[in-house]
């Protein structure tokens, strides 16, 4: 089992360990897509409700960059999961029904191999030594997992922003082993904006002198602050222009109570601050910086053909929902994804959520109303049993979008 | 004469006293608007054409962030300056016709006195002793200034950004002082967004280890990789969205040749380091937190209410400017100016320029086109002198808003 490193340094000495996770060392080595190779991976993962003797109710979750496998409380007294709106017993992702797995990622510092895990060749944590890792990586590690776990072809492959990436690729690589893929708040490649903030970020984390060239994990002190820097730049980007004037113009200038040594001038100050700092309490750097640079090497394609090209042998059914004030996994993105799906006479559903949330709008309650029972729509609809009354079910026309968006029905592509 | 410390840190030490600069020390100490007090104020400014007998044919032009008071070539020979595209002879800030003054902001680091410079109480830099610097210290700096240099009524105080700051406040606390005002890319405060990005910069300089407290002018290494990070993410921000597109989305895997020490991953990477690393050749990481603090403390209200008031003493005629992509200094924020003085019943005229540049194009070539001739004709249409042929004039029509903007003329309030 992969081992992380909690206890020995600044960026991750209070994170626990997590209470449900179960853990399988995956037989035999994992070759990587930049060229190296891992001699032994480990994935940390959770599970909810139950699989069925077919092994065909399964729906895997792809968390995004600083999630982890607890996507859902497992029950009234366990900690909060960071999706619990959308799964769990009578929830879109209806654990009652579906047997829902969600892994930690390949890279992340919470269960799965990641770069403070022990590299068998040194005895020491990877570090800066943990090979290059992309999204299909990833997804691979994702696969053998299923294959152990006796999972046939999904139900559904649902996932957010990063884990939208994860989703797209599954979809692309493995088309036969999922009838659904529902892809949120995510994107074909990133913008040059939002790889610039990530570039940033990394090189916050490399520049901090406490980084030690990514061996701190034996060091008093790891790259906290560099760390704490990369995700207030991050925080900024989840958020909208709107969000952050609902949440800060009224007592701009009035900081919060906050334990951080950071600057408190003005209130989104003492909040960014507060973010960073927690941020630094739970999570790796080495896993950041290998995680973000896993999202910034996704590419499926920049123009029209290319993406057509990539989902040239996907055969699943699409949900493809964006949130109207996304500005770092734009609603133009996820269009020109629905756009090369209808190209090739895909079946996809697509619905922009007008929301005022950002990026973060997509793990919010505060939006879900417009979009959970779409999401429990469409999944009824790839469900192998016959569906609850009550519950509309969204349909595919023939290879155009249909549009589940309530008053908003279209078959035509758009841009 | 205030000393910078050009030598003796990585962040200045290359820098050179500006070849045209002059210099005068101000009559007396400055108390600030924090109730700090600085004994004695040198400023080091530029000046272009001549003052005439009666002092009147004077502009004051106001320079942002990073500028300095090189605001123009004083001939062939001469370096670039900042607005080559709108100061200079026969420009439409003409340098025959007019005597332009453009002095370093009081906090800067290129001759004016700043955190860089020796505290003569202790014989050492200021550092973090500087005190707190508002717009207005800038603006009573400029106003003793004008008065050393016998500048009556100025025909104009013209700025963009922080420079519109500036503006904004000259017109609002010097009323009788200015015939007009032109503030390009400003704002009457920074949205939330813009101070948490400012918010983030200033952090990482503190928490770089070398920023020593402030106080790194005699240490070998000053801030250089925090101040680096500042300005990297302030780039991001100067560009839209859609000019990093068209500048890196072609080759994004494709670095480019750069010395730096930062990511260079991606295009957009080695393009920020090597604007962070420029930068750190050039400014002193005091300044830029004294700087942009200033500039996050500038607040002229938040409710049309509270601007109008702010306007309330204002006299002079108005051309306010905004770029269509400009998300940081966003032209609805331009509107709320515009709007107030509507309010007020002041002569203002404004335009949206379409450009995909973002905040910097005020500085920049690409739009000059589109606002050049609107800011030549609004100043021709304040000068004492006649007008010459060919120069079409703006008109101000009793308290509405004129839009020069070809095509799109009204005279209402919007929003």
């Amino acid at each position: 089992m992969a081992k992380n490193i909690f206890e020995s340094s600044d960026t991750v000495r209070t994170a626990q360990p997590l209470r449900h996770a179960q853990n399988v060392t995956l037989n035999g080595p994992l070759l990587l897509e930049s060229g190296g190779t891992l001699p032994s991976v480990t994935v940390a993962f959770e599970t909810y409700g139950k699989l069925n003797a077919a092994g065909d109710n399964a729906i895997l979750i792809c968390h995004a960059i600083s999630g982890d496998s607890h996507v859902a409380r497992h029950n009234a007294e366990d900690d909060p999961g960071w999706w619990d709106i959308l799964v769990g017993p009578g929830k879109p992702v209806d654990t009652n029904r579906f047997f829902v797995i969600c892994p930690n990622l390949l890279g992340g510092c919470r269960g799965t191999t990641g770069p403070g895990s022990i590299n068998p060749e040194t005895g020491k944590p990877y570090g800066p030594d943990f090979p290059t890792t992309t999204i299909g990586d990833m997804v691979e590690v994702e696969r053998r997992l299923l294959d152990h776990l006796g999972v046939g072809q999904l139900v559904a492959v649902v996932g957010g922003s990063v884990g939208g990436h994860q989703t797209l690729t599954w979809a692309t690589r493995h088309p036969g082993r999922l009838r659904g893929a529902v892809v949120l708040a995510s994107s074909p490649r990133l913008t040059s904006q939002a790889l610039a903030f990530d570039v940033v970020g990394r090189n916050a984390i490399r520049r901090d002198p406490h980084y030690h060239g990514g061996q701190y994990y034996d060091k008093p002190h790891g790259p906290g602050v560099g760390l704490a820097l990369a995700r207030m730049i991050g925080h900024i980007t989840y958020l909208s222009p709107e969000a952050m004037s609902q949440k800060f113009e009224a007592d701009r200038l009035h900081p919060r109570e906050a334990a951080i040594e950071f600057e408190k001038t003005f209130s989104v100050g003492s909040y960014l601050g507060h973010q960073g700092t927690k941020f630094v309490e739970r999570f790796d750097a080495n896993s950041y910086i290998t995680l973000s640079l896993a999202m910034d090497l996704f590419d499926l394609g920049g123009t029209p053909e290319q993406l057509a090209a990539s989902f040239s042998h996907a055969q699943c059914r699409w949900l493809v929902l964006s949130f109207s004030s996304d500005w770092l996994f734009q609603p133009r993105q996820s269009r020109d994804i629905v756009n090369a799906l209808i190209r090739n006479h895909a079946s996809v559903s697509y619905c922009d959520i007008e929301s005022d949330c950002g990026h973060d709008a997509f793990l919010l309650p505060d939006d879900f109303d417009r979009y959970g029972e779409i999401v429990r729509a469409f999944i009824e609809n790839l469900a192998p049993m016959p569906h609850p009354p009550g519950v509309e079910k969204t349909s595919s026309m023939g290879g155009r979008a249909f549009f589940t968006n309530t008053g908003s029905t279209t078959t035509a592509s758009w841009n």
